[in-house]
């Protein structure tokens, strides 16, 4: 019942493996008789050209590799991940390429996934998501000679192509919508510190508010739980100079600071405006349905995998800019109490 | 920069491909002399032995795959999905197998993928989830004679081995509760009609509410969307004769349905009660926090791996039952109003 080899074919031809490797491969070193013979068995088995063949004579692995270093939970809460494989899918079976995915727990372990994937020849290329702000990740698939592309901000991706989104620009029209709303004092609940993308807005943010003659921002960082964003949200909304906006970094910790204002007998968003950055559909099942920002992330997978297999391919690729991220007000965003 | 090859030896060694595959492989054919060089050149390379040539000599492709049949922004939001990958991929990593994870679109497309796989050599088995009632991968896999377990109810599997949860023990522990608070009028928003499991769930809620002596439950089908929940849980609630508790078949679906009992200016759980099934991190940012039905997803994943690989190394597998779902009550379920 197991797949036929070519070890089977040579059995039943009764000739050398290498025989009918040169038979099936139109290559010299057998006579037409037996070339003819090998082929016939080969189509009664329902022999199949085989990737890993095509691998060992050089050729393509026609797969590329997504490691992703989250802890479990928070990966299968955010859409953000799911959206982008179905997005990178889409365009990797327009060219009959398989996604290889592994979920590691450090970019140690990343870079040993890489290795041996590469050194084992699984993965003509891979996708690097989720960039520290110093990544060993960028010099190790450089060092490897391992195509890769990176999904996010081009800050930190050393010489490698780049599919990213302004998330500068998103964080800007936040800003102004919250002042033309009259809003004065924004806080942010990041994710983690050390991602680039993080970064990226926490400075955003800060400077969006000097340009717009606003206080300092305050930022607490998170790991991105609800827990974790309840915490914050508490924090900020209990102290005596409260923020009148809150912006998030994912959506379950705003639905969660939702609650949390909620229980402290709090009006949304007459006593405190939130923000949900990305969207989902969780954002609308609550009430009122949060302002987020949105942005097609399954063209934004689709399209980081048409770079990596152009970057396979040899051509020559550039930084690819996406869409940034709109801002879509709901129920959540309103004028800031007098 | 790119991956050694054996072309790429035998060209610095001036010999065959074949010469190298046979002193790489510690086979017979080549001097001693010349295997030592040869072996030196693959060293200085770099070359590392390539899953491929395995695969070629009828060795493992080590590798598994799973294929995912449900729209990117449902998966993303259900945490099952994650959950389970992580725990196929911590065991496939003990025994250094990879994952190939592909999102389908229909039955028809998750056996043409099961077919490319296998006929390519890419996998060595693959994981069934999401079964349907009459489900044409089951015979297919079975006649590509490709490795298979199913991860879900036994009842359809064929003949193929199962790692399966029991679910009409989750409906009875959730029947039994609502019962002895009071509830007599049970409804159940169901997922897609057409899936193996709904239908357990859906025999087992008829059949505990018969056993109760309770009326038969009315049982809504969705698409498991947030938006489906919603509409299914407002039918019910502004029906005359409305139930006085509800259970989800996931957390999106109950999380909206709070929202909505809310609008109708209901108290939860004093007018109605509700039950989310699985758990997650969402059911515990609402307030109420929902009463849930959970379980190990993760350690549900790992088992379906290990099954799987006995099953793939040659060993008789048999099917393997999980513990079943238990309910945790939270402050979404109470007593029914009088």
């Amino acid at each position: 019942m197991r797949r036929p080899t070519i070890a089977d074919i040579a059995e039943r031809a009764g000739v050398s493996k290498v025989a009918v490797s040169y038979a099936l491969n139109d290559r010299p070193g057998v006579s037409a008789a037996t070339r003819a013979s090998i082929k016939a068995i080969a189509a009664e088995l329902g022999w199949r050209p085989n990737s890993a063949a095509r691998a060992l004579t050089g050729a393509r692995a026609q797969a590329v590799g997504l490691t992703l270093c989250r802890p479990a939970r928070t990966l299968g809460v955010e859409p953000f991940f799911m959206e982008l494989i179905s997005g990178i899918e889409a365009a990797l079976a327009d060219r009959s390429y398989a996604l290889t995915l592994q979920i590691a727990d450090g970019a140690g372990t990343e870079i040993e996934i890489y290795r041996r994937w590469w050194g084992e020849g699984r993965v003509d290329g891979v996708f690097l998501v989720d960039l520290h702000i110093t990544d060993p990740r960028v010099a190790a698939v450089a060092e490897l000679g391992l195509p890769a592309v990176v999904v996010g901000p081009p800050g930190v991706s050393g010489a490698l192509p780049t599919v990213w989104s302004d998330d500068a620009a998103g964080v800007r029209e936040i800003v102004q919508y919250l002042n033309v709303l009259g809003h004065r004092r924004i806080a942010r609940v990041a994710g983690l510190p050390h991602l680039a993308h993080t970064a990226v807005r926490d400075a955003a943010l800060r400077e969006a508010c000097r340009e717009a003659g606003l206080p300092e921002p305050v930022v607490v960082h998170t790991d991105y739980t609800g827990e974790a964003g309840a915490s914050a949200a508490r924090g900020l909304l209990i102290a005596p100079e409260r923020p009148t906006a809150l912006v998030f970094d994912n959506d379950i910790m705003a639905v969660a600071a939702l609650s949390v204002a909620q229980e402290l007998g709090m009006d949304i968003p007459a006593d405190v405006s939130l923000v949900a950055w990305d969207d989902s559909p969780l954002t609308q099942v609550v009430r009122p349905p949060l302002s987020a920002m949105t942005r097609d992330i399954h063209a934004y997978g689709a399209r980081a995998a048409r770079v990596l297999l152009a970057h396979i391919a040899g051509e020559r690729v550039a930084d690819v800019r996406q869409e940034h991220a709109r801002l879509i007000p709901r129920g959540s965003t309103g004028r800031p109490p007098r």
